[in-house]
C-alpha cells in the first residue's frame, strides 16, 4: 500500500505519533509507530502504537480503558511524524491519570507539575480479580 | 544542571520536541534538540533544534525569520518527549509556507493536502544578494 510505504520509518521502522484532542488542540502524548501499528489504526478507527518497551503492539486503552478514537490521521512534511486527531476516552491520556503525558512545565530548573491527576493509576490500573 | 539530566536523552542524544502554537494548541511541526538544543532554547527563549540533516544546531528561522518564541517547555512522564508552547513568527512554521508541516490527511489510500500556501518557499528563502 503506497500510503504506508510513503512513510520515512527509522532504521528501527518506526516513527513518533503525536495524540491530539480532535476538539481542543491540545497535544495528549507522543509514542510510537511501526508499519503494523499504523495499518490497524487505520482500519479500527482506533489508535495502535508500537509499544517499544513491551516490544509488541499497544492497543492505546487495552489495560486503562482509556482508548482513542481516530477522526484524523496526519502526515508532515519529512514524511517522518504522524500526527493522530482523537477523541480521549475518559479524558485521561496519560498512565499517570492526568490529561496529557506533558504536565510539567519547566520553570526556573524545576520540572514542575502544573496538571491534576484526574484518577488515580491504582483505580485505573486495579486488578480485574 | 538537574533539569537537563532528567531528560532520557535517547542513544543517538536527542528527543522529539513537538511545537505548538501556545494560543489555538495546533500541533505545528516536531523537530529533534539535543542537551545543547534544550539549554540554548532555555536560554533564549527561542526555539533551537538539532538538525539531523545538517548535524548541527538549527536556530528555527535562521534563513526563513520564521522563529518561534517559546513560552513554554514541557517533558512528558517518561522524560523522553519535549513539548513547546510557542508564538510561531509570520504564522508559518513549515518550510513549504505552511501553518504547520502537519498538512497532509489521510483520504482512504492517499496522503492529501489540505491547508494552504501562505508564503511562497522562493518568496521565504530568496537570495538577499
Amino acid at each position: 500500500m503506497t500510503w504506508l510505504e510513503e512513510v520515512q520509518w527509522n532504521n528501527e521502522g518506526l516513527v513518533p505519533a503525536i495524540a491530539s484532542d480532535a476538539t481542543t488542540g491540545q497535544v495528549l502524548m507522543l509514542a510510537w509507530m511501526n508499519r503494523d501499528a499504523l495499518a490497524v489504526t487505520v482500519a479500527e478507527r482506533r489508535a495502535v502504537y508500537w509499544s517499544r518497551s513491551r516490544g509488541r503492539l499497544w492497543r492505546k486503552g487495552e489495560e486503562s480503558g482509556h482508548h482513542q478514537e481516530v477522526l484524523e490521521i496526519r502526515l508532515d512534511c519529512d514524511n517522518d511524524a504522524i500526527q493522530l486527531k482523537v477523541r480521549q476516552a475518559g479524558g485521561i491520556a496519560c498512565h499517570t491519570g492526568r490529561h496529557s503525558c506533558f504536565y510539567r512545565r519547566l520553570e526556573g530548573e524545576v520540572w514542575q507539575t502544573i496538571e491534576p491527576v484526574l484518577k488515580s493509576p491504582t483505580e485505573i490500573y486495579r486488578s480485574e480479580n
